[in-house]
């Protein structure tokens, strides 16, 4: 049986203007490999509401889950909530659940539970909430996208809060074999014995270092003796 | 005028497996941003060949131009130039001027310019090759789109080949102002600042360190006097 699939969102100027490098897509990536849910697309997108709204259609119609990061604060620019109701036709509004979490901490900080921070509480109908053991603002599930925030100590928080009631697949199990040897030599032999495992994925990721041309050949696949056997043979094809 | 507009295609199983982080997004939004060319979407596809050629139609018709990084080497894995061929319904072969390149590079270093390599100077027609200093084997241009290595030594060296050969737009500057406060304190007064200024991009990037919140305000804008004038105005609405 195949995998649940997944795709990403990055909501956010940050990254297409160079001013950020990306951490949260490198978390997610091998948090959903660990439990066999298959990372297929990931899309970057501007804080621009129809190109949010048609990046959500798209992949949440294509994947079996879609997560989202980025754009959830209270700032003018956090936008993705009304985006993602809009996308489903939802109606959005401060919901009581999530404005008594907040009033409950800014009540025990000393804060101002203002406008902006109730912005933050402003939920689409019928979605669940995210826990945010973080900064407690939380993210939400609606349908099949997991709404969470940019920032990469909440994200990796809510992605914990999430995955566990996810269901898995079988993990991806992966092995890798380091070549010092040109691409160009390892190329024939490596795809005759990709050829040769139709079941397993083999990936060729080349380098160099100090002058040294070499390969990390990486074998992946879901079962665990054959993915063994494979790496056997490929240690013979490949002497050190 | 508006400026042109950029995507990206990152391809490669390796990010979305969470096996190495990126690093090609970032160099290359910092390259867009600084010659005022607007990077406005990425996608990160697998190696698989309905998903490259869907994501290079949809992005080339969309965007000024396109920036593909990997899957461009001599392994069984490498199908990206197979793919935008494809998508433009162009034939591809061995093309003369990319294996007289490749073939006096290995003649020069003792290597056989066998079948693998060959696969190397796979060019589609009526593409224009861009140059790689690094590795020999080169890229191409093929309409609007750039297709380029997944190593990052050698696509930091192909974008630097491309680019001046772009014509760009109005360079992005930017400014940015560190205040020491709760985001929900600053987000009344910053979407009011915002809205004063709709030439200019106006974000806020939360950040935490060491359990002091506040928030890196950055304003973006094409517009040097206007930038500068805005800056000021934003540290008397937030002294330090």
């Amino acid at each position: 049986m195949s995998n649940p699939t997944a795709a990403m969102l990055v909501i956010g100027d940050e990254i297409l203007s160079g001013r950020t490098r990306d951490a949260n897509m490198y978390h997610l990536a091998g948090q959903l490999t660990a439990i066999g849910i298959d990372l297929k697309e990931v899309r970057v997108v501007s804080d621009d509401a129809p190109a949010i709204v048609a990046a959500v259609k798209a992949l949440s119609g294509t994947y079996t889950h879609v997560f989202t990061s980025g754009g959830i604060g209270p700032t003018h620019d956090d936008i993705t909530a009304d985006c993602i109701a809009a996308a489903f036709g939802k109606t959005i509004d401060v919901r009581a659940d999530a404005a008594a979490l907040l009033s409950a901490h800014y009540a025990s900080t000393g804060k101002e539970f203002n406008a902006a921070r109730q912005r933050m509480a402003r939920i689409p109908a019928d979605a669940i909430l995210i826990e945010n053991p973080v900064s407690v603002a939380p993210g939400f599930t609606l349908e099949n996208v997991h709404v969470m925030a940019g920032v990469p100590s909440v994200f990796t928080a809510m992605v914990a809060s999430v995955l566990p009631n996810l269901t898995g697949g079988a993990p991806l199990l992966s092995q890798s074999l380091r070549v010092v040897r040109g691409e160009g030599d390892i190329a024939g032999p490596l795809g005759e014995f990709a050829a040769r495992h139709p079941a397993l994925s083999v990936g060729s990721y080349p380098f160099q270092d100090n002058g040294v041309y070499g390969a990390n050949l990486v074998v992946r696949g879901q079962d665990k003796a054959a993915l063994n056997a494979a790496m056997a043979e490929l240690s013979e094809i490949f002497p050190a």
